[in-house]
């Protein structure tokens, strides 16, 4: 029997609830295909009253995160906080102590991305965050892995959930505010909506994405942004007259002489765009470089389930690194500080 | 400067020559990702006389490729011959000589990749195919790798570039014959149609993302196949009145008492379905899983360029195991024999 790639967990939400709930779900089939089976080890969270979807053994629980990530018996720290701080001080001190860490953080990464990674590489061990961007779409390994030889040249989409419900249920009549109602009721929106009505969210996704795509370290606020609060049911219907739809749209591009231009903002898309029919909550994601073309890639791009296939792909990836063995080279790199001239 | 992985190809086609291009045109950002620069040293194919879009030094040309599968200074053999033999018995013969395999060759593990895997297993090297289904989709990645924490319930899609497109003609009004001849002259057709239109080539694909999805030995002739050459202009028409499209679609699904059913044959798509829309010859596949939801990825299904985005990607990632250290444990895995029970 292998040992075990022992986790601690950080952030217990609806998020974290999730990955515990698939970790037992599909024990069966995470046995039988890691090398090293996945062991949940600590669950730290700072509030430990509220009620969760799943039960954890009173002792895993604690609400001491700053000693999960420096327990000596934990291999891994999935962290699921989110936010700027405590994250990103507890991911350094989990990397500087010898672990891998799982993340699905996308505002620590767009604003501390390529200095963690960098953390990582010196430490040999690896910053893994499928579940940053697209949620359960498996973007960050098709760039990084199934299409890691080709030169990107483009990568756009419609990368926040919310957004993209808000505006479909204002293409159907509703007006702005009606329609962020609804995504409430159903659960689509945080208590505090701003990061992502004003663009806030998509933007962390696309400075990840374009850093990855194109190997520099491109940050939040490298991003033009604008968010969706200003749209009208007159700006819709008007789209909508001229055969068009109103979508929150992430566009990163890289011109022949290697600038770089990232934004995202309320854009017009008309009916034969690959991006028109995306409805609702889903993500979508478009990448074109040579010499495969363009890929599209579609899917829920946010919610506990669809998070969890993501986090999990990690784990499952670290399971296979043999014990005492360095993990191979990786291409999820952010070289820290290189930036790309400007996209005039 | 590391050794480098040294890559003997066999099959010296419009596959081939695209694979060659590629590798020159992005050799920079290959040898930046690589920890190992790929270096081609052999190619064989068993008419040296055609001419060919690019050009290769005459002392690595050979026409004898059982000399390349058997050469000690190859580290990799790309097999891109095609259908079953002599293809089989080189993959083979290169695999126990402890070389590692990428292959594009649908055919070939459609009817022995459970039998080849297992080879490959037994000599501690692997054999990579993601260029065989799909194109440059990065399926095979996606379903291993993105999505190996999910139960796959069902995949499906269009995986046939010419019967897309000549369904997609026919859509527009011509007929069979006009829409198979306009697609013979646009190079989408092989010299005898025959594997495409009857349905085949995409039998093969899904037979081999069927395996892969749910980790069972499923092959060609688990199939159910009807391919598109008795579909008349009145069919098209009927399915349009229904606002549905004919589409060749492939089906692998499974029930939940294990049992799976494998088919691609003509089907009607309503205009809600994920699939309509995908016209011409792109591919699309749709993978449904849990804890994920459902996944679609879309883009080119053949041709040299996309072809030689996912044989790069095959080859880069051999280039990241360190020399001397065998390679992590695979997901991609077919178990010999393990048949599942038919679906009624």
């Amino acid at each position: 029997m292998a040992r075990p790639l022992r986790i601690g967990l950080i952030g217990f939400g609806n998020i974290g609830a999730g990955v515990i709930e698939v970790l037992r779900a599909n024990r069966d089939l995470l046995d039988a295909r890691c090398p090293r089976p996945l062991q949940l080890r600590r669950v730290a969270d700072i509030d430990l009253t509220q009620p969760r979807s799943v039960e954890v053994d009173r002792e895993l629980l604690t609400d001491d995160s700053e000693s999960v990530v420096r327990d000596p018996e934990i291999d891994v720290v999935v962290e699921l906080i989110g936010g700027l701080e405590p994250a990103r001080t507890l991911v350094e001190t989990a990397l500087r102590e010898g672990k891998h860490v799982v993340t699905a953080n996308k505002a620590m990464l767009a604003h501390h991305g390529a200095d963690l990674l960098a953390v990582a590489a010196e430490k040999r061990v690896r910053l893994l965050f499928e579940a940053a961007v697209g949620g359960g779409i498996p973007i960050v390994r098709t760039l990084c892995e199934g299409l890691a030889a080709n030169r990107i040249t483009r990568i756009e989409g419609i990368l926040n959930g919310t957004c993209n419900y808000i505006l479909t249920a204002m293409a159907s009549g509703k007006t702005y505010e009606e329609a962020l109602a609804e995504a409430h009721e159903l659960g689509y929106v945080e208590a505090d909506p701003t990061a992502d009505v004003e663009g806030m969210d998509a933007a962390h996704k696309i400075a990840i994405l374009a850093s990855l795509a194109f190997g520099q370290d491109i940050r939040y606020e490298d991003v033009d942004r604008e968010g969706i609060t200003r749209i009208t049911q007159q700006d819709i219907r008007r789209a909508s007259g001229e055969n068009c739809a109103i979508k929150h749209y992430a566009v990163a591009e890289m011109d022949e002489q290697g600038r770089v231009a990232v934004s995202v903002r309320p854009t017009l898309l008309g009916t034969d765009h690959l991006c028109h029919e995306v409805v609702g909550v889903l993500n979508a994601v478009v990448i074109e470089g040579f010499p495969v073309g363009q890929i599209m890639l579609k899917g829920p791009g946010a919610g506990p389930k669809p998070t969890a296939s993501a986090v999990l792909s990690d784990l499952m990836w670290l399971s296979r690194i043999e014990n005492g063995q360095s993990p191979p080279p990786s291409l999820l790199t952010i070289p820290p500080g290189k930036k790309p001239p400007k996209k005039a």
